[in-house]
């Protein structure tokens, strides 16, 4: 299975089409491409205009839903790259990902939280996927999301 | 308007003087420079010892002061590259920010506070001030600050 | 003294063994190597399978307490280097640590708890591991660990 249609595959079973172009909002970009590096903006479980997943870690949002969001913060990330680069067989390596989690004073599962996001970076891109990663516990994030997932990638080529 | 000429104006309009010297405490620098990149420390918005915005975004800080703190903050994060570089005009490009917010349990305006950054990277610097960004809610910063940024540049030539 | 002589001296003193093989759970790796950097994944103040410094700083868990758990996290970053390097000389430099510090919602000594990686950075790399720093103050960490640190690294050669 090539990555794409790897990344098409997951993405039907997450539920949701990932194939339109992303707008953002505020004075930066999604992301910024620098001598074959790309730094991706922070992702939300955003889908169109809804974010999908909202709320706390622990209490509101159990641990399945918080991966579900984190899914979708990566393969908004992905689908990222994919429109910078023409195509995801462009991406050398995954270098990093933080992972952000919404949560309660005791949730202690944001690692759990962020298998969400490596599991999918895995099957989709292969060894390439293989990335370094932080998860961390925070009191609130953008519109209420439960998660949000930043990355740096390498590119082919220079 | 040179970049020089737009950070004097932005200095101005905050009402601080940028200009000095930036000592640090402790074992680390508040910049390193590699192969063609520097990064940044986490800039709280202190002008010289005093740190001008504390406190929680969404009880006793209101959003404009908020958004006041994240443009102090990058001030400080340029007035360091203008240090290193001898002039702003030797940035590149800048990569990413990250910006943290002290917040209440409910403040969802991270992207909104994080846009006072974002603008005057803008303004000062043109295309090369378009940047990745992330922000997030945390529950404490250094000195009660109410916002924290670090920052990736890159640099002309090597 | 050499890097090595320093490392190990400075295990003794925390009390640990640093030498065995890290091993970690998920579907990322410990760290990342790429055209002349490497990033290092999120490191908590682990010993073997125990978690050896856990619970909120500003509460259960005094400033030196967290200081030193800030030093087993950078240990483990520097461990896991010499163990992909071969050894500690061939660290360039420490480009960035990121120090995510558990705490109350008043504790505002997080750049002190970063101390404790930053002199340990110091003492074992000499100049080259004068560092760029982030420290903040957040709600939660995995398995409740009271620090997460990760970091970039510049290494010799290409």
């Amino acid at each position: 299975m090539s990555r794409e249609e790897a990344f098409q595959a997951a993405a039907r079973e997450l539920g949701y089409d990932f194939n339109g172009e992303i707008r953002i909002g505020g004075n930066y970009s999604p992301l910024v491409r620098h001598r074959g590096e790309i730094h991706v903006s922070g992702q939300i479980p955003r889908v169109g205009n809804e974010v999908m997943v909202t709320g706390r870690a622990g209490a509101d949002v159990p641990l399945a839903r918080a991966q579900h969001a984190s899914a979708i913060c990566v393969m908004r990330a992905l689908a990222l790259l994919r429109q910078s680069l023409g195509s995801l067989e462009q991406v050398e390596r995954i270098l990093r990902i933080t992972v952000y989690v919404q949560c309660t004073a005791d949730f202690t599962q944001q690692s759990e939280v962020a298998d969400g996001a490596s599991d999918l970076l895995f099957r989709i891109l292969g060894a390439a996927g293989v990335h370094s990663r932080t998860s961390v516990g925070v009191y609130q994030l953008p519109k209420n999301a439960t998660v949000e997932l930043d990355m740096i990638a390498a590119t082919c080529g220079a």
